[in-house]
């Protein structure tokens, strides 16, 4: 089994909820990887220096001087805080962004229409990932010897240009890249694992592969309100029905529906959670 | 033969003559390690958010805030920068700070009696590296695999913080552990390296290393306004006769120093030089 978990950056920015963590995550036992984004720090740092941050969508518009500034954030303090604290627990961390060892390529972005402004935008240094744009032979080698990846949201294009990614598609395309990465032949014994289940038409194992976003709700909730109104498990089906009926809506149903493509792509399962629940059963689970 | 090469932030601050080092640096064969500094960046960081850098003796007073601004600096945009950069001339490179696989453990610097100012100095959140902090198995893990690790001057203590440490010493120190470090047996064969001559007491190999400190002058000079006044060599004593001289002078004596305490301690020879002379013979060699 390996888990690949991501915290929000509800959880980079606060101290307490991130070292609580920081401890659980440590403690888990078995092949892990820890993706992060980078919160409000980003935002605070452009303001600082007289910069205006330019959100479209949601999604930062990143000029020159901004990719300088988000790569020192998430890449730079983040990473290596988040990586330092996994350290003092025992944790044998490696913060990563995807031009190290060229474990992340991602393409940078064309402009795009944006319908709301009814016209093209250029979002700069922005890339987008893939999963086959995941060195997965590379990321396998360090889980193999017990090391735990910690992937900033920053990536390369392999030209020499650092993009600013989505570290919500980082975790999925990394989930589904491993989910089908054959690591050895049925013939050879695995050390790192004593759950290899998956034997593919070749006589290949992969690795049964679990993905985790935490964040600041408990799980998908039936009223949005009410923090009781968990919903422990979706289907596909269960989905459409949701999103159709209005209970899923805004900014749950890309999360969602990449999620469900993660799942079709060989990811057995992913976990919806608050980050305080995760050694627990607690949250939604889509299957 | 392991090559282990520290750049100036002089080099990293100058778009072209870094394009031009990353370019040599990536064409050079062999086992390497490249050690950056971090240029002016830090302190323009800091200025441009309204905080007043605090140099004693040369050396940066890390408050937290401070901290953060050359981790971000350092381990963020001049350490993905550059590990990009690399990548792009398919060298492959891994960024990588102290904390990253625990690969430099330092030692929180204790205040210090600073002559010159007549009292103690707490100098922050700044750290100590030895040979001992070095975790020259995983570098060795590394460089063997052809992975070219590139290392900024932040290190951790193992007790989750972060610390501001001197890239000289990074460099002299990690070639000194390399130099002690027995990798293989001498039945065994070295696949990656074919060079290995160095055979130990016990029968054990060590690598050959060398250290190269790159920087804006073309070597040790016998007159400092006088390029063209090159020292081909030095050896212990006519480091002693040139000091007593007062040729060698300023931060030159330390930078000496702790290159002949680097020979004294396994490394073979120590170059001073210009960057843009990596691949050529010129500068000063110490042995």
């Amino acid at each position: 089994m390996i888990k690949v978990i991501k915290i929000g950056g509800n959880i980079v920015d606060n101290p307490e909820l991130l070292q609580q963590f920081v401890k659980d995550f440590a403690s888990m036992p078995g092949m892990k990887i820890l993706v992060h984004g980078g919160g409000v720090m980003a935002s605070q740092m452009q303001k600082a220096m007289g910069m205006s941050p330019v959100m479209i969508e949601g999604r930062r518009v990143t000029d020159e001087d901004t990719l300088k500034i988000v790569t020192m954030v998430y890449a730079g303090w983040c990473n290596k805080h988040i990586t330092a604290l996994l350290q003092a627990e025992g944790c044998n961390a490696i913060g990563l962004c995807g031009a190290d060892c060229n474990v992340i390529k991602a393409v940078k972005r064309a402009s795009v229409m944006v319908e709301s402004l009814g016209h093209e935008v250029d979002y700069g240094y922005v890339g987008d990932v893939k999963p086959e744009g995941i060195n997965t032979s590379f990321l396998y080698s360090l889980l193999e010897k017990g090391i735990v990846p910690v992937l900033s949201a920053i990536n390369h294009d392999g030209e020499g240009n650092l993009l600013n990614t989505n570290a919500d598609t980082i975790a999925s395309s990394v989930a589904t890249a491993l989910s089908q990465y054959k690591y050895r032949t049925v013939k050879d014994v695995c050390h790192a694992c004593q759950e290899c289940t998956h034997c593919s038409d070749d006589g290949r194992l992969t690795h049964e592969t679990e993905l985790i976003y935490c964040f600041e709700k408990d799980g998908v909730l039936m009223d949005k309100d009410d923090d009781n109104s968990v919903i422990p498990e979706i289907d596909k089906a269960a989905f459409e029905k949701l999103k159709s009926e209005g209970v899923v809506a805004d900014g749950m149903i890309p999360k969602l529906t990449n999620s469900f493509k993660a799942i079709g792509s060989g990811v057995s399962r992913v976990i919806i959670k608050h980050a305080r629940n995760l050694l627990n059963s607690k949250g939604t689970t889509l299957i």
